[in-house]
């Protein structure tokens, strides 16, 4: 339980979260600041926010938890942003999908403090973006990697734990460098295939695209996110993305090599590995 | 309107065209025929069907309306079977997903009849197969495409369009050569590229899987797909399916060159072109 939790950046995970945590009494306040007057003016509306401040460094002032919610890119600059503002006892989380930089630089924005860092990345949400879309259930039993650092307190690390389980998802610690690896292949990986996949099919016939099934719609699903965002988080995982990229590459020039061949078992094994690794993966 | 309709091979896509001609009424009988005994024993119990006969050439005798609903690599052995058994007015069809290959060899096999055979590609379905998954609803509002040849009638044609769009689905004519060159783009790639994802999956970290979120599942869900169904399907349709691959991978590799140079323009550029895409295709 804290006594008031802080949302920068309320979009489709941060108003989300915002709306757990009122319906499951996690905090006694919950505190937003999002950069648009716009969108300020629109969380005011919103019975899951106590208060919506104009400033970042208003907005923590006085919170126990301060939860960075926007673009990868803009996480260290807000966290050096935020720092003079920051309590005493403050833990300062995030839910960017890369970890190693920001985890390394949120950790040396924070230096001299004893507010800490502690990097989160709830593995939920979907394409779609904007607290129009939230919901208090959106985190849910999926998975939820948390990337603490050598100097990461047993404390620090119990309490967010607890606080995302308390959202309903199922938390797991990993190194900031391991989890950008796992995330390039179980995340990135199928984001950029997806989206590789509709910018080579936008070079073919536009009229193809009304003859395809629910196959391909599923498929690409994810290339509907939105690219800014993702063209942040490609560029901070680069060399882990660009390595999952090769093996992949070489997985698929097996496969391109059993049907050129007409090797008949080569294509069979293959798709029989693919079935199984699929119908093992946590469902819905 | 048909006097009677013959499926064979009542699977996922079969009994649910039994089902929905049965709701539609848009035939006197439902006739079925099923590889395996134990199958004709469960057809038997199902209101769908008007009788199960022990071969396919005592199912097709009487009907205006026969639909092989085999894997692909069996419809032309079936229709060879059934060529003595076929109506003088009988038109036959199937729903395989290649169409070159069975629409030359299906029209030799029927030669010197006036029995015609017309391919039908109904882009519905999913990873299920098996009739316990069959719907009547499941052709509702996807594509179906027609591979009319030069001596199709267009009395056939028109016949068989209508029959689909009584089973509300969008119906369009290709010729077999330019369907196949349409599914590897639009169907087998996609499939391929999600049986390539979780094959090269397979081979990382077992614990991966398990902290992947929704975006994992909808991209690699067509994985798992039938692999004997699959294999037949890519192989039928080789050349396209591998002409298609070359072009992905052209595509993969100018991201991976923007990624690699940290051209970030391009890669917007390439994450734009796919979202543009994505977001146009139909929804379901």
């Amino acid at each position: 339980m804290f006594q008031q939790i802080t949302i920068l950046g309320p979009g489709l995970l941060g108003a989300s979260i915002a709306m757990a945590v009122q319906e499951r009494g996690l905090a006694k306040r919950v505190v937003a600041w999002s950069r648009r007057a716009e969108s300020r003016a629109k969380c005011r509306q919103q019975d899951w926010c106590d208060a919506v401040l104009e400033t970042p460094e208003e907005a923590v002032t006085g919170s126990d938890l301060v939860i960075l919610c926007t673009p990868v890119q803009t996480i260290v600059p807000l966290i050096k942003q935020i720092r003079p503002a920051l309590s005493e006892t403050a833990i300062v989380s995030d839910v960017g999908s890369t970890k190693r930089v920001i985890c390394r630089d949120a950790q040396n924005a924070l230096n001299g403090l004893s507010a800490t860092f502690l990097g989160a990345h709830p593995m939920a949400g979907s394409e779609l973006t904007g607290m129009e879309h939230a919901q208090a259930n959106l985190f849910e039993h999926s998975a939820c990697i948390l990337t603490p650092v050598d100097d990461t307190s047993t404390k620090v690390l119990t309490k967010v734990s607890t606080f995302w389980e308390a959202l309903g998802m199922i938390v797991t610690s990993e190194s900031p460098e391991r989890h950008d690896e796992i995330v390039a292949h179980v995340s990135h990986l199928p984001h950029l295939l997806a989206s590789t996949l509709c910018a080579y099919l936008a070079r073919q016939d536009q009229s193809w695209g009304k003859l395809s099934g629910g196959g391909l719609r599923d498929t690409t699903r994810v290339a509907s996110g939105d690219p800014q965002l993702w063209k942040q988080i490609l560029e901070q995982n680069r060399n882990e993305v660009l390595s999952a990229i090769d093996g992949f590459e070489q997985v698929l020039h097996q496969l391109k090599a059993a049907l050129l061949n007409k090797d008949s078992a080569g294509v069979i094994k293959h798709l029989e590995q693919g079935k199984t690794y699929r119908d093992q993966l946590p469902t819905d």
